[in-house]
């Protein structure tokens, strides 16, 4: 009996587990999937002043309201920064960090700054531009959701992931990640890279986590969002840790 | 009879202007002091996701809702970021920008980005390391306040201005400020220079504004709280704009 | 030379006093006009969770943080509500209390529960309606403005009145004033009713005054907006007390 708390994406919300979550409940484990303030069923609270910490502090709420320890801790895309900060505060509270195509920031690092190490320049360029330019628009601080057609998620699956999506604030991107190293007591880590989408920044990570020690890399052949186009692949992958 | 609106700088609030606007208003002349949320009366609010957007607003809100125009925008070391995301979206309403011993950004800077533009990399590198180590205690996302005596403020102030700062968002100095460009009509442009005190990233500033059209340079035997040690003496420099 | 801090009433912001103000400052006092939270300038952060106790600090904060003492406090309509909150707290920093066509509550009023007590039942009924009618629109938890019209403003100045108003959240008109009774040792205070327009709750609090001791009570043939429509006579009046 095992203890996941999966953390999604940007512009997503707990939502986008919801067939994650069900395979593993089904399997017997407990399973919280916190959305972050600003969106999905916390778009109330939209506001530009939203930034990483707020969606860590997001996060460490759960595990502490919900007393949870020997976590299985799953961060998707830009939920790899917020794990990162979630499991410096709380190492002792976490048995492993799983990055679902995710980020995977050191101290002082935003995803803004790690998108000119992990892609071509001009191609993290033009993703910087389209998150700053969204943000400038009306001068919203908010960035628009990526399209998921360009996430190469399944065409079935495109109109309830755009419908539900919404936008967030730019400075959870921008926001370097600040931490203290007890993060590095966790050595239980896993990388599930999705290898059916590009120029996907997350090959960048695999690469380096391949070649890290206490790492396991696992690629599936699926779109960026792995738990929309392949719940119950994932929910089996997950389950190996538990 | 002029439209003076003065922005303070970090962990000040519109307190700080007080001699000043008395100064100018003595002189027949309409002065706001907007404090920035989280500060000042505006402690209150202090919270870790207050942002530069968020300050840029609270300036905005002034000029607007006072139905100001042909303003003369004042703004102190931070603040310099401030006036110029303001001056950006309210351009036709800006006669002049008054940099005062304050940061001159450009699009996509930040505060902190702009520190190793303007120190040496070491020097740089101690206040970088002040703000996020401030802000990384008790994950508290705040800066806390520079002590009056490393910016040489007279040591008859010293106690006032200690007792009224307050801790201020790290995000108002990581965000970039984000510009249109509009920005560029404004031609009437002056910095002041506090020629009393070191180490100091305005020299950098003062220096390319001297080289740059557009732009007056003045300097002040003063230390960094021009407004707090010399309030006379700053009120007589800008009412040569009046 | 006196301090006078002039609170507005609900939708409105500081920009309702510049007249008054300028007027006060030409004759060599100090004043501040300390704008509520979620409206006017700080339109950018309105919400429906903004409560009196908010109003409460952004005005003990201008004096706390202006240092000032000796205060002239002045409260506009609700803000007769927040001067007396405020008084309860810093009762040692005023000197005078003013309520301009403005509630006078008691411990555990609110200004919604205050209008069956000043009000015929039908139009108390009526306001409280709008009121809340107003809020449960689009659940928005906001009271949008009473036009100017209403209040029988001038009518060359009913178009800024509107346009510069803004919606504010219920909880300010619900939530009931909380004191400790140190408001009692500020013996000082003036009704200054406006007797041009109706049905006005105010005549209720102006004739309770006539009868209490401690209170001066003053009558001006005006609409509620008084600082709008009778700038300059206000400042004579509100002179008396510097």
């Amino acid at each position: 009996m095992a203890n996941f708390v999966l953390v999604h994406g940007a512009w997503h919300g707990g939502w986008c587990y919801r067939e994650t979550a069900a395979a593993l409940r089904a399997a017997g484990h407990t399973v919280f999937t916190p959305t972050h303030t600003g969106v999905g069923e916390r778009a109330h609270h939209s506001a530009e002043n939203i930034t990483l910490e707020t969606h860590i502090r997001d996060v460490c709420g759960c595990i502490e309201w919900e007393e949870l320890s020997d976590v299985i801790l799953v961060g998707h895309s830009y939920g790899g920064m917020v794990i990162t900060g979630v499991a410096d505060r709380l190492s002792d509270k976490i048995r492993s960090l799983v990055y679902l195509d995710a980020f995977v920031p050191e101290h002082g690092d935003s995803l803004n700054g790690l998108l000119s190490k992990a892609l071509a320049p001009e191609v993290a360029a033009q993703f910087l531009g389209a998150f700053r330019g969204t943000a400038l628009q009306d001068h919203s601080g908010l960035m628009q959701p990526i399209p998921a057609e360009m996430f190469n998620i399944a065409p079935a699956n495109r109109a309830r992931v755009d419908r539900l999506c919404r936008p967030q604030a730019l400075a959870t991107f921008e926001m370097p990640l600040l931490l203290t190293g007890a993060l590095d007591n966790i050595k239980n880590r896993l990388y599930i890279l999705a290898d059916n989408w590009d120029p996907s920044p997350f090959r960048y990570f695999a690469a380096k986590a391949e070649k890290a020690s206490g790492w396991q890399v696992v690629k599936m052949p699926v779109s960026h969002d792995v738990m929309v186009d392949m719940p119950k692949e994932l929910a089996a992958e997950l389950l190996k840790l538990a």
